[in-house]
């Protein structure tokens, strides 16, 4: 098993938290690409901790650096290879976390599979960190779908109760995507962005975390990327999805709707559109037998709340076997849903990227 | 892009709606394994359409041959080869789809994407028939499971508005597992079933189809099956799971309920019992860091309507470019969700199998 | 491990010598290939035993029965499946041999690895009878390759001491390639086919075998097929080249000669012909740095001897753990060169084919 | 097609000979190995320029950085990320080849292939410097093997005209293959290294090159690693080997000799010794059917001279089509064979170790 991803153009993710550096190689990227180093920032910097308040204090600075594969910026063809170095690991507010793991977190299944020799420090190689590498990829990726018409963009659609209007699925500009992925804290109604935040912050104020909804879309998709059975976009973009920490489900179109619809209410009718084929509804979030519609995709991913609470929680110490109270020390976001948006859009671009080539 | 699944243990599957046969190649099946193959057909007949009342009256004979890789009913390492032959196949039936693509089904982006040279009788490659050989496979890789300790079973959480009860997601036997994955319209209630069948019935007098939610669950498995980044438990089983027709979404454990949720309510604290390490609460389903806990794994997946109702659509005509009435004849399940119980029991059994190895 | 082979169309052989069929599924065609039947049994043919006096007079019908992937012989883009059922087959001949491995044939290692569970009849799933799969494949994407400009043909280049006259590596016609890959027997010189008969013959006398050569050709490839490192022309065709039982050894262009060369003799010079760069030689056989260079593609392939011989020879028991002297029965080729012919050509043009898609 | 090897341990090499720096990512290491990284850096000594007065006297520091995946020396079971800077680079040297493709080189085809965009600095990512991670993988993987009773070996087995002794093919001891591994211009012979030594001398006066061929061996390999058909020994490390620039041959055991042998002479028969089962003789090279049989594994690999030369040549200019006379400066080794000995050596380690996970 492994922290690979991609059948036509491949990402390789290294590093952990407290390590020397993160990292990743992409394998199979088109030559002659113009990359805009600057665009990639935008995405690294909605990701990176401390850019917003609703998110933790501590400063990474997450500057990419391409060791192969760019000259002049532009693409070689040959692997693009990329480190972070990581600079401010505090390493000692770990050290009790060795012997007791974290609920929730991955400690625990981790211990036995690599039987102790994974590294812990900052969660190793199974850090939130290690998404800073995959915005990279994704900020890539999504430039090289730009020169193919293709647009990506996310919002938060729920946290808490408190709810973001949704996508008119069968209506989404490339627009209001670009608007929403170039700020860091993307709602769709400044209304529920407000309330979102005020929601985080009761809940920090609580010592405790919340989790919820991102609703991510593409637009400009041809017909027909992906396939049936066993390499539909909604597999192969889930193989990748469920690789940022916390998602915990993930529904295309109507989702789990679709229950309690009926196949009058949910089938998405065709119709001619400007001389075109189109769809009237978009219940089906743009894919159908596996395979894009030429409608926008529209999927939402659910996030489970920070696992790291300052409350005091039970645990067992692994060497003495016996219960323990944990108290998990350090600033932790009491959200990780706005620092995700990036991370999706990336997980998004680079799922599709790879089943466009 | 591609019909085939796997890393370790790999599962090919070929053929067409009403072409000479469906089957599959599972390639990299341990040698030694002695097959029960009256356990095979139970779950080949679930899946059968025609075993239930809530089911289509067609008759399919889904008689699986062995070609390949069995011996006297053990397997020897080399391919499992598989077909099952079509007999009853009215192509009539679909004549005017050719140009008319039925809504909510493939056929307007497989007509794009392979330019007309798809086989459209019957759906063809994209026929829930295709489900077949999924299921042979999986029911096989139940067994080589089922020697290793783990169980598999589902059960239909929902359809319409009337709900089952749901799996107690920390406290799942293997004999109830076991009785849900020998019945074709498996519920937990009795009352739930009789209410789902009948909707389904209502539903079906009404010319209309309706969705549902399958949860599925799998004990026995061993501490740390899975790894984070790209070879998630979630990723991996979504990725076949979404090969399944009319799946369009999937939630483990808590899944999208983790939205409303706060940290110090979702979180899995541990605890020591019978000497063990234990989980007091399992709403992460089963998995942590993508990796299973020992704890049941507990998911669920939402099917749309049925795309095929006898009710008048709206569709295009492909070679005229026109608006044209679309009306679906030939007899189709109401529902599909109880047919589907063996197949997502099969991808969760296959998906989890290759992981093991 | 497994029998499959393919990144971009994937090739997965089933079944064996004496089980019900032997078949392949290719993942991953074109659609709307029109295929031409007959020119598939014509590699078939040259393929099966008994075409030629040189091989065994045993009678195999090697018929392919395309199960699906093809309407009215057209490719769909669906998984092509096909089958070539056992018909011929006498498990009694084989019977001695389950304790008693037959040297230089995979008895034993297959016996360690396999448990004693692998079906040995006639070789099993190692039967040299697998390679009509593989000629069935490379026929297929012969003509797909055929549409691209590309023509492949091999030839006998040496049997015991007997030699053929070799390619002009920087000169070869696609008419020359055809004629070698239309024939059982194909050698460029007439009179060092006779001999090879020859050898062939007085070897079956002394109830002996004899190895040989193989030398493979294709031209009309685009430059840069291929790329460095680890997915280089050659070794990605050595991948599948080395599947064909009794192979042992490949080399391009001048190969091992070039451990007797000086930079000066070996390297090939560019020059301008017709208004294109060409090459002076070609001693690298068509490939630079992994990929395609334009000129012609040109590899030999070291056969072992048929290890079947009619000799007594000596073996162990595995059961008693005794030395045993072993005695095979049956009909065996003397030569396995020339109906390797066929196979060959098929190896290099379905790796070829995976390679350009 | 990428840089990237490795079905269940994955290699992926990245960077240019003048760019920031070489490197590669390794996938799936068992997590708890204790790397002795002094004899990591024999083997990088062994490969890098300058250690032997047959080599170019650039200095190359080859220091291997690791980024990730080892903790005070044991593997994690994460990724395992290394760098090596590039410091000595003088870019200078080879401007005048952006326009006129060195002969045997991979310039031309890469230069169609990338339509320019290739860093053809050095050679780019096609440079001799990208075996340095191979060598640093290799050496890696050998301390894994050494774990399971697995010694490789090298020795130049023929420069030129001249040849070093053989490896008695069935007779090969761990010992020797660890003193061959041990120094940077291994032969079993001293005389015959002398001799080689004197010939690679008096070709580099002669501003010329030449090629050899290396003689490779692995001992205390179980029974059964590999399988057949596409999962060949000899298939899978030869996906590897030609990785390596320059090689342009591979045999296993007797190779190419196997074409004048007949089967009576060829067969290794078995027989019991020290109560075990034995091959009496080893002409198949220590792999049947694909798998290997527990005799030493024994290929040899044949190197065209180096390309290149100091000379003039004849190419053409790509940008005015015209036919130019070429004169490569700089320093290059008159023999690439002695600093290929311990990339032979970890190409055929990883290959091995891939197959044994």
């Amino acid at each position: 098993m492994s922290s690979e991803f991609g059948k036509n153009i491949k990402l390789s993710i290294f590093g952990e938290s407290h390590g020397e550096a993160v990292g990743c190689v992409i394998d199979g990227m088109p030559a002659g690409i113009k990359l805009d180093i600057d665009k990639i920032y935008v995405d690294m910097k909605r990701r990176a901790p401390g850019q917003d308040k609703s998110a933790t204090p501590r400063l990474e600075k997450d500057i990419p650096h391409i060791l192969s594969g760019v000259l002049d910026n532009v693409t070689t063809g040959a692997p693009l290879a990329m480190i972070i170095e990581n600079t401010n690991t505090k390493s000692g507010d770990y050290s009790n976390l060795m012997t007791v793991p974290r609920p929730s977190h991955s400690d625990y299944p981790a211990y036995v599979k690599y039987e102790g020799n994974n590294d812990i420090r900052g969660g190793g190689h199974f850090s939130g960190r290690l998404t800073a590498p995959l915005v990279f990829a994704g900020a890539v990726a999504k430039q090289v779908l730009e020169k193919k018409g293709v647009t990506i963009g996310a919002h938060i659609a729920k946290i808490g109760d408190v709810r973001d209007k949704m996508f008119d699925k069968n209506n989404i500009s490339s627009e209001l995507l670009n608007s929403l992925s170039s700020v860091p804290f993307s709602t769709i109604s400044d209304d529920a962005q407000n309330k979102m935040r005020d929601y985080i912050e009761r809940t920090r104020l609580k010592q405790d975390s919340v989790g919820g909804v991102i609703e991510c879309a593409a637009v400009g998709l041809p017909v027909g990327v992906g396939a049936n059975i066993f390499s539909t976009v909604e597999g192969h973009l889930s193989s990748i999805i469920f690789g940022i920490p916390a998602v915990k489900g993930i529904e295309f179109g109507a989702g789990f709707d679709f229950a309690d619809m009926s196949g009058s209410q949910a089938n998405d009718a065709y119709c001619i559109k400007d001389g075109k084929i189109a769809l009237k509804t978009n219940n089906n979030g743009g894919v159908l037998g596996g395979m894009t519609t030429g409608a926008p995709l529209v999927l939402s991913v659910a996030f489970k709340p920070t696992p790291s609470i300052s409350q005091p929680q039970q645990s067992v110490n692994l060497r003495t076997m016996e219960e323990e109270t944990l108290v998990i020390k350090g600033r932790h976001d009491p959200c990780i849903v706005p620092r995700a948006l990036p991370v999706v859009e990336a997980a998004v671009a680079f799922g599709l990227l790879d089943m466009m080539m």
